[in-house]
């Protein structure tokens, strides 16, 4: 921390803010300017938090320097995590880039499967479907719970495609760690700290959401939840955020993919459904995605929008799919990176069963 | 809903996108205008939503028009609810403000009775204090729990002060429904539909804060999931929100009182020490809430906040909420309206217990 | 500034920074932390901007600390600026409150007068009235020009008003000067530093408005370019700023009022009618503002707002601007301020005329 | 327009705002729904605006439809504008990106000129640096005005670059049409009316920049007011929005582009050097800038970063920029566009010449 004094600041107020500090536990670096004097802050440790020296005579502004995340920052850890599933090429924070295909909400098992058999065709290896939709309205439809569960589950076996899904409170949780590959926790519960909690202690890897007005540092101390709970695999994922712009949804940060990745060493994908909401936006926003640099993409797909019980208006259509896949594996290539193929021995089962 | 057709837009275009709208169980009313096309949508019920009409050929714009909150809505129930407690004379949404004071986070019995005792002598009706805390650090303290909840027990018998504190989760909700007279969920917590919908369920009002960048109609619609589980108690709350500007924490947006007066019946306060994050804009902020026709305030006082465990910075002194209180009474009384004076016989009690 | 390196940043790294600082003529402090070391720089002068630090090994973040504003600070001048203008009792920063009031545009002698006679006679000291319209439209009605300026100079002969009126380039900036009392650099023109350096040669009072997304210290750079060019009386106006809020056409941010009267002592009004965009928001707005301490209202009155060239739905009647002046009466009382009482001798003469 | 009555509006209400709609001389379009009437309205015509509808009784809303802005809409012309250059092949909105870059700021003949050289060694065929500069404190580098213009007017001739400056007042706008190819208006002009209808009036090509919080309407609706005054070439550039989010000077928002192609005929180039304002942001955003489907780039660069006069923190090195160029290429590529290759003759003369 540092403390700036005002220009007036007489030598007696410089002393009394220096004693307060020292008074708290912390020592006082004074830096005497050509201007002003600044009061440099060391040893801080929480729980303490001098909140009351900006109230103190001749004080101009006081400014908190030190991050407060720790397992998450490169400060502890410098090589990038990797999130990998055993008995599967399907990765997050690899070379590979992590692509997550499916329609919002499971609402049959045709539909589901449908859906899951396109974009396994098209090389996708992760599959995410809602069985616990956040409405924001009670009377939307809130999905079929542990039944959607369920169908996701059959077509892990069946598409060997790695199964994302929401988890929206303790009791979902629990179904979803059993049923699903990966945790995802939604923008609206990114500080829900009791869900990041016991998402933590969960031996799954989480899919965190950046919330929708999160800074980069409460994104970053919302993962610290899950990480210091003992649970390493924490993939983020950016998905816009709101904004006066009323041009999209919400307003997709690519920037904070760059931002994130030189700060932590966790992946980081990007979400062009929810960072638009808009299906003709959906695929140029995911070559950005791409290009700019993120570890993957999370995109819903559906092969009839129009009737969609939620979400419609953003789904793209299985051959829309297609061509995105197609486009992001040249840019992937040019930035050294890769979209795998799609599995061919899966895909003839596929093809067979189907 | 209303489709806008582009200028160019041909009678095909218009007659496709009606008869879509038709097959999805909707009625269509088209609307020539001297530029182009508008069609009016009516018989609008979910779960459908004609989510790909925008991509429509010749579709211009899709605009929402009903607005999907009923319950909580002026169009139900005309007359402003009043949330009032039995064996109190303390209220949301009468004649009489509903002044809520305490220290963000009780720390100690002896902190929470000192505060407790000056916010009842000062005539506040109702006391805040956190026992489970939503902290944006794992690290930061985390609230005392039930042990928390138990001295804010205490304080209600001992100044007659109503508690409002904090429930996070579906297990503190149900301790905080035991010992609390208000349950409040917080900001971060505004879209936590499970814990709005248990909320609903119980027996005990419900102060909804607005969250971090939540429209008047997500708000509205928070407060629905809680009213449409069958507990009409609710209380809203503006506590800031995010923008650009960085000159106080959040940015306090006091218009959206006279917006939700206009739209519901639900009674709404303002906290003013989220809303800034800094003391010396409490006092000025609380005046220009109760001005600005707010059914109460909720301001956090502590008598020691250098050493406070959370919100240091922004709560108020003793003696600075004795002055709030005094100014904020002839604020109201301009606008005929009540902050209660002290109970005089509680007072006396007080001064022989403490 | 202060620099802020990496917890892993080697002895070599730090000492490399400091280097680079001494390199660009300032002296390096550097302050080693528990985790990490920080590095603070005085001597920060113009126009060098050490920009490239944020990209050395081993360095985490650079902060900024010094503020870059001088005349308008309370460093330079503790005591507030008051505005007075000579052979009138309205002024801006006093114990009197500076209240302006009229139409948006002007767009008839008749209309101006009528409105004109009315708010003289609700005690308003200032009338303001647009002459040169800034239209988010081509198409949209853009003003009278200099035939608006002299309404309005009649208007201040007739109702003895002093006339606040805004120039929107240097050549209108020239007749503005000539005809009106004050000049307005509306919002869009916050940052048109050329024109704000004109007005800066200028021997009239201006008065600022905040831009839609202007930070407060790009609030006060911008009247420090006023100042800078030697016209030390400016006006600040708060009209709100763009949030995601839907609810009203800006966010009103009363809190930059108290943030200003700590840093600056140039006085600070609100303009209610611009910060919410919607009439029935206007009168509990403009009671926040009295009661949060702003020095002054500026609010659009109109006696026909159906039929109004501009702004028609954010006019507030005649009749509810005297009610407006009634109830801040009381609210300034309360904060020791005042608002004037109409003038007798001109109410007289006003009925006599009109 | 669009009124949307309350749902116990009565007919007599619902007559009473029809009436008022006849009355300003439109038609009004009465839709009875299963809970509320809603009320189209067609006819709309300037400068009349209905403002007063909210407030009559019944009405629960009032929707704007028609968008304002016709020259720059693909409703008035369907096919892309390709704003082309006499004796260049350097264009922007054609199958080539127009690639735009330079220094912040015009230092000395020696510094745009090592630039310069640097810049078009590598492909661009556009210049861009500052000869008046909009900065935020008066005290800093304004720029060197003429001299700044003629050593642009040089660099055109020496390296066949098209030059792009901008223009902050009528004076200087004058003197940039003199000597450059391309007028820039600035973010913080984007609404400086008098200057973009000046702008209008000019034979030069305009590269009107975003505002810090313009919606895409107002975007278009400035570029309107160059159009409507005869000059219909004019190129517009995302330029980064501001938002709470600190990790970032701005937030660049990528899905304006594919947002303006579906709606204006006009290109569109992306900033990302103020879009970012980091340094290390600037190569992974310009990349991404491409993958979405900008018509070019402008990006700042400076061989010296550390001691230019502004913006040195988000200034590339020209070997960064050789390495941008050769990663734009080939996602231009993948595109179906196209990122000219450095002009044979050209480069040859320069190296003769520098």
């Amino acid at each position: 921390m540092l403390v700036v004094m005002k220009a007036q600041a007489t030598e007696e107020e410089v002393r009394a803010v220096c004693e307060s500090i020292e008074s708290l536990g912390y020592r006082a670096h004074p830096i005497p300017g050509a201007q002003r004097t600044a009061i440099g802050i060391t040893g801080n440790k929480s729980p303490m938090e001098p909140g009351s020296l900006e109230e103190m005579p001749g004080v101009q502004d006081v400014i908190y320097v030190t991050k407060p995340y720790k397992l998450v920052s490169r400060d502890v850890k410098e090589e990038d995590t990797v999130v990998r599933f055993s008995g599967s090429d399907g990765s997050f924070g690899s070379h590979d880039l992590g692509i997550v295909a499916g329609p919002c909400s499971i609402e049959s098992r045709e539909q589901a499967f449908t859906v899951a058999e396109r974009v396994a065709r098209a090389g996708a290896r992760f599959f995410r479907g809602g069985a616990y939709k956040p409405r924001t309205s009670p009377y939307a439809f809130q999905g079929l719970g542990e039944e959607g569960l369920k169908i996701m589950a059959e077509i892990r076996e069946r598409f060997a495609l790695r199964i994302i899904t929401e988890a929206i409170d303790n009791e979902s949780l629990d179904l979803v760690a059993e049923y699903a590959d990966v945790i995802q926790i939604g923008a609206r519960n990114m500080q829900n700290f009791s869900l990041l909690k016991k998402a933590g202690r969960m031996r799954k890897p989480v899919l965190l959401k950046r919330g929708m007005s999160a800074t980069l540092e409460e994104f970053l101390m919302a993962a610290e939840y899950i990480l210091s709970e003992g649970n390493y695999q924490v993939i983020l994922c950016e998905r816009g955020v709101r904004t006066f712009a009323d041009h999209t949804r919400n307003t997709l940060d690519l920037s904070i993919v760059p931002a994130v990745q030189r700060l932590s060493h966790l992946p980081i994908v990007v979400d062009p459904s929810h960072g638009t909401g808009k299906r003709n936006k959906v695929l140029p926003l995911s070559l950005a995605a791409v290009a700019v640099g993120a570890d993957g993409l999370m995109v819903e797909v559906h092969h009839d929008p129009d009737h969609a019980l939620s979400d419609g208006a953003q789904s793209i259509y299985p051959d829309q799919f297609d061509e995105l896949m197609s486009e992001i594996r040249q840019i992937a290539a040019i930035l050294h990176r890769n979209v795998q193929e799609p599995p061919r021995v899966q895909t003839a089962a596929v093809k067979a069963g189907g």
